[in-house]
């Protein structure tokens, strides 16, 4: 393990997490606001859960104004034209139930409510001067649906600008929901390409974490243990999905994943996984399984105790041999992804033709080497190219 | 282990962590407040530590007001005082830098500057009708300068009544210091016995939240986490006290300590401790070593699953099967304290006479059945009279 250096721990959010705890929602907003913006996703129009949540508002006494025009990819304009809704109606809180796009609007026009600019203005991008982010958004309380992009605990929201062809982040501490309130129950309808999809997000966050050259104690403990919660419980959720005992671990392998990155971040992996989603339609949990076996193959022989460490948490009776152990990773790691989404999955299945590897190889070695720099193997361009031939199987 | 219930997070302490971080208190402490109010363990008085936190906040321009008048197990009228103190010199900001007793102070006195009354009337006691804090305090900036209460990651102030010969805490999620700012260079100096003690008393709060039936998966990776750091670097840093590296990963194992009793609190083990230290002059610490063992090989074989785990974190090597681990621990654990602490102790050692067994007993089981009931094994009269007999030795 790398030693000890300076580090932090930011975490504001307060967490409710428990079966059934949809029905404090009332409760736990009042004391937030009077008038909630509150964003759904788009098919919980009419649901039943939808009409629970805002009954459970309106008996707390907190009025809402409902939006449920959300969208995968969330644009800045979309963000903006929310925030304008929410401060037209003189909300003084934003709610968001849904998936990781949801909670990312939630964040987003919460900041934007307060702060005034277009959310794009607070992107960052290497290449883009961005804005400091000064006054404290409305109070958010993220209500996730799904278990995989922790984003009710991180300091990101993912904002897409079609016209730049650009996907980034607003990072802030200032993101970090007040609340996240985590209900199992919600989760157990998730149908299992989902579940798979969002679980293997929620471990590669881990993964990537947790094989950061900048981790730190905090950051490694929780890391290691999302994706110990992973591996113990996500075949469950995608086979037997109604068992909220297992659906409520992977909510809290997703939350700590989430955590996770809100103190080290995402490195190869995911710069290879949106490079893809970005160039082809790939789903993101989806592109993520293509990439991560043969990331982890080219790492050995470095990493090696990480890697152990992390082979460990998938099968106890690996031997006690860190270098026997961390080989086993990706054979271990590539099965359980074929039996959750149902088959091999690589870039070339999700339609990256031959012809684009060398382009597509180059454009990932010339606008991600920040975030690859921090991964224990840093790649060259050939290691790239090399890396992208195997991921297309 | 126990299922996945419902369950809370909520740290809102901001941590600064990192070998030299005083030089930054300045900085950090600008944005909070222009007058500090400063307390300091007496001993730091005309110290080259005191000098150089002063002259960092001085360099910042943020204004001090000093006090070095702090002792083991603070009075209520203490913390008063001081808190008027804070008040009349127009302070905005309190600084604590020294052991738990300093820290505990610090909370108080920041509350009690905005909430009014005395601090005693904030102290929860079965017995004792006490009032809710409602106002924030003023912002903390907790420094610690020993590895043991963990003060700077929880929510409660531990309050001495000497006139009701009580010892008790105030208790809010309030009490979180905004920041604690944790510099293992400020501990190399530390005495070899001091060491061990507040070593111990971090184990024990650390095992005491992980075998609380209330426990929760984020208060037991903490607990976990906080005992490997204790088992791996303990040694080190009472034979080698200027070993930064292990200062640090003890300083971190008893941040942690501090958030797993926050999360979860704990039973049994400090209700001996802390009524042991009441009716004798045992040290906080050594009144934990000398109950710990007892009480693990009388709980045996409930809390099995959890004992093996501690076990474990002591001895990788240990047999596979979960009995005959657990049944290695109390073994593990007193040869371990009796090294650090050069000889071992027990109930005896401190002063507790034969006669007093008995009314010693009756006294905890009155008193502390409340706290008792949430270990793994709950204890009759009969079971507190074979255990305080056992810890006589």
């Amino acid at each position: 393990m790398p030693p000890l250096k300076r580090s932090f721990i930011r975490f504001p959010t307060r967490v409710e997490f428990g079966a059934g705890m949809l029905a404090q929602l009332g409760g736990i907003a009042r004391p937030f606001g009077k008038r909630a913006y509150v964003i759904f996703d788009p098919f919980f129009e009419g649901s039943q859960t939808a009409a629970r949540a805002l009954s459970f508002l309106h008996e707390a006494g907190v009025e809402t104004i409902e939006n449920y025009n959300t969208r995968p990819n969330p644009r800045a304009a979309d963000m903006d034209e929310k925030a304008a809704e929410c401060v037209q109606n003189g909300c003084d809180l934003v709610i968001a139930l849904g998936g990781g796009s949801a909670i990312d609007i939630g964040k987003a026009v919460a900041m934007v409510a307060t702060n005034g600019r277009s959310s794009w203005n607070y992107a960052a991008l290497e290449t883009h001067p961005y804005e400091e982010i000064t006054e404290p958004p409305l109070p958010l309380i993220a209500v996730p649906t799904t278990s995989g992009t922790g984003s009710e605990a991180t300091i990101y929201s993912v904002v897409t600008n079609p016209d730049l062809q650009r996907k980034c982040s607003i990072r802030s501490f200032l993101l970090y929901p007040a609340v996240a309130l985590i209900d199992p129950e919600l989760m157990t309808g998730i149908p299992q390409q989902l579940t798979a999809m969002t679980g293997i997000d929620t471990f590669a966050h881990a993964y990537e974490s947790y094989t950061n050259i900048k981790s730190t104690y905090f950051s490694r403990m929780i890391a290691l243990e999302s994706m110990r919660l992973f591996a113990e419980n996500i075949e469950t959720c995608c086979f037997h999905g109604d068992n909220v005992e297992a659906r409520g671990a992977m909510a809290y392998a997703a939350l700590l994943g989430g955590m996770a990155i809100a103190h080290c971040p995402c490195t190869i992996g995911h710069v290879l996984g949106q490079c893809l989603s970005g160039w082809t339609d790939a789903p993101h949990g989806g592109s993520l399984a293509t990439c991560t076996a043969p990331i982890i193959r080219w790492t050995l022989p470095e990493g090696l105790p990480q890697l152990a460490a992390v082979a460990r948490v998938f099968d106890r009776a690996l031997p006690e041999d860190d270098r026997a152990a961390a080989h086993a990773l990706p054979d271990l790691l590539n099965r359980l992804f074929e039996r959750i989404l149902g088959g091999r999955v690589t870039m070339r299945t999700y339609g990256l033709t031959e012809a684009q590897q060398e382009p597509f190889s180059a454009f990932i070695y010339e606008n991600y080497q920040g975030d690859m720099g921090n991964y224990v193997k840093v790649p060259t361009l050939n290691d790239i190219r090399f890396l992208v031939r195997q991921c297309c199987g």
